[in-house]
């Protein structure tokens, strides 16, 4: 598959689950509202597993411009092909919650609640304060992006003596890593931790024609991007002091 | 195992499973009332993982009628033999679901809700519009099939560079994928993205002597049939485009 | 490690950690109180895969005496050693289950409900009918052993062409398995599944000095002790019957 | 990296992230308030394995001083080093903690219980009873430092037949240990099973100024300290005894 289509599809599908799962455990009416944290929590990690065995053997399964990033000044990644990437990951992002949205419209519809009708498409602070809600986010992507470094690293290692046969089951790791981060560094933000997973669909709510919908938090927006590049540059430079 | 009793063997464990959490979930009187989302989705995706684990070597363990469909489209399957899988498939999953009846019989005569009779058999709408039932369930098992289609391909591409050593441990990519197909696509129609799932069951239903249950809803049984069908031809044809 | 020595260890950390996540869940004044279905059932399912990779090596990690009768019948292990298996597996179960009484005794003296303080060690049926227990037990069992069998076929035919590398990896499928059967069919009898870890525990509790205790419900111990049996001999004749 | 910084980082990453897990499902006003039982387990399981992906190839992702008492006793691990070892540890566990709070902070200043406020950085008892709780976390060591014996030998027993191409896979059997410690064996005095892990956080709980934080409980504080060398030191003892 061409590596920005892959970036696509796969930010796609992530978000197409990840927009998906919070629909169905926040809006009214669905089979799963109500069921909690481990619930949303899961089902993002997994939404990135599926993403990862999707686009990992042609672009390395990015799905987020703080891995690009990260990865670039590790020197892992090509800068040239950067911005293509980010590109695809923010039309990804936004064709996938739009079709969340399609999914689970007329449960949109029940929802009175204008913060319940953005929530499934970009992440808000439980607590207000820009500063700290950057923090948050950086501290959430330094974590993803360092513990990847490492599990790519490792693979790396076993290249010449056979990372053979995992499969898609080698993807398995990424989605632990996710899991835990919505688990544990999630309660303040939302761990966004990924400026396309929350831009695009920012875009999507501005957008899409949602009955009764409410403002798209712009002033908010910005967080979103620049604590996750943070936490991705302090991450990379992190991993280059003390290496592998 | 000859292929076809792998079929209807696997997708009787499945149903059996399948059902039995419904069943454990949602009746009166059980271990496991009120366990909730986390619980259905989890046991679902597990139970697919049996399947797989019986069945993979000998069927390839398809259990679907839109799994046989959609690799077909997609050239990896013989349609010669579809006919004769489906047929299994529906016939397991009838099977299974009259064993999880059998077990739970006394918790289905506890229930005083016909509609909680029929749930551990087959799918159900949560809001009632046929189209969007249709969309919803095409959306999901294109996911299905769509992730399918890379996790198959990812191992065949090792089959050279050898597979091995892994196991049944290699069933456990489609079982996250249900898992996650479940906490996030399922929240509008209960994700059949199996038509044998639900006709079988829902035929079983219709036969079995079960103490005041009501219809077994025919008007929507074409839904879960079709839409699934629509989602892994658009899975299949997305797949020849874009490539591995 | 010796056979025996490893079935009666590795039986051991199985009730340890399932008499103790029982303990943790229902015991008044635990941190775990009202953790629900998915806590125990996950706990009982790694606890699964902590005796097997403990006794695997050295024994096949039986942990259970239908596990034992049914590979016997399947041919895959000499009968000669089957009493000792079985007395090893019911030894150990008996100190776990007084390990973990040992551990949360003060919640044990907390909890009133004589009930309470006895289901740590032993099951009991939601609804009290014996042939219908001892049906859900017989097919609880059933497909415990006939998946067992799948697993361990799978890694006897890899065996040549090297399963290697998995470590104790390779143990995740018995506990995935293990998972779901506590999920979808634990909810009539609390799925012992298996002899000892039913009659070992219930000794115990007969012989443990528990304040307010009540009847240890001899009664009812023959059912999770037949039912297993029985489900354990249909799985191996139809595994025989159908092939890998 | 070297061995005293990769226990250093990964036990950083390990607090950073189960203190805040606990923060984010006890403390007020988060996204994951009342979180639960599981949402608990998971995360500190997968703070685990996050720690064993960065620190494993380099220092063999210790993480807790029981571990490396158990491994020297068992002659896995040169005792020179220890020392190196545990102080990183303990440093690394106050950082990661530290960073959880600078996370969290206002929701630390919404909580009202100074124990809420003490309960992301270190254990505290359900029932307050030394000598119990110094068997619970003995127990509860016992098992993570017994079966880490059997993970570790399993993969050494391999390392001749090439234990190739698991990558981070390979890190998952711990996680999945310390999934089931903490449902099972955690009910009584909440798993520190770490000395590292309740002693650092504790000392960096006495030092942050924590708005309206109560004492930092150091009576209780060796019990988390003893009670893990005991559980580790009986470990090793039965593993050389009864052998792999």
């Amino acid at each position: 598959m061409n590596p920005y289509i892959a970036e696509f599809i796969g930010t796609g599908i992530l978000l197409l689950l990840g927009s998906g799962v919070v629909a169905n455990v926040i809006l009214p009416g669905t089979k799963g509202n109500g069921g909690g944290l481990m619930a949303i929590t899961t089902a993002w990690a997994l939404a990135v597993f599926c993403g990862v065995v999707i686009a990992g053997p042609s672009s390395g399964a990015h799905l987020n411009p703080a891995v690009t990033i990260g990865l670039g000044i590790a020197g892992k990644f090509d800068w040239a092909m950067a911005p293509g990437y980010i590109f695809a990951q923010i039309g990804g992002a936004m064709l996938g919650s739009g079709l969340a949205w399609l999914m689970y419209r007329h449960h949109f519809d029940l929802a009175e609640d204008p913060g319940l009708k953005r929530a499934p498409f970009c992440t808000d602070p439980a607590i207000r304060n820009f500063p700290t809600s950057v923090i948050s986010e950086a501290i959430g992507t330094f974590v993803l992006i360092f513990v990847i470094l490492y599990i790519t690293g490792a693979k790396l290692e076993d290249a010449n003596s056979t990372p053979i046969g995992l499969g898609s089951v080698g993807a398995l790791p990424v989605a632990f890593l996710v899991w835990v981060i919505g688990l544990a560094l999630g309660g303040t933000t939302g761990y966004a931790i990924n400026p396309a997973r929350d831009l695009g669909p920012r875009i999507m709510h501005q957008l899409l024609p949602i009955k009764g919908k409410g403002s798209s938090d712009w002033e908010y927006s910005w967080v979103p991007v620049l604590g996750p590049i943070i936490g991705a540059a302090l991450a990379a430079v992190l991993y280059l002091s003390v290496g592998l």
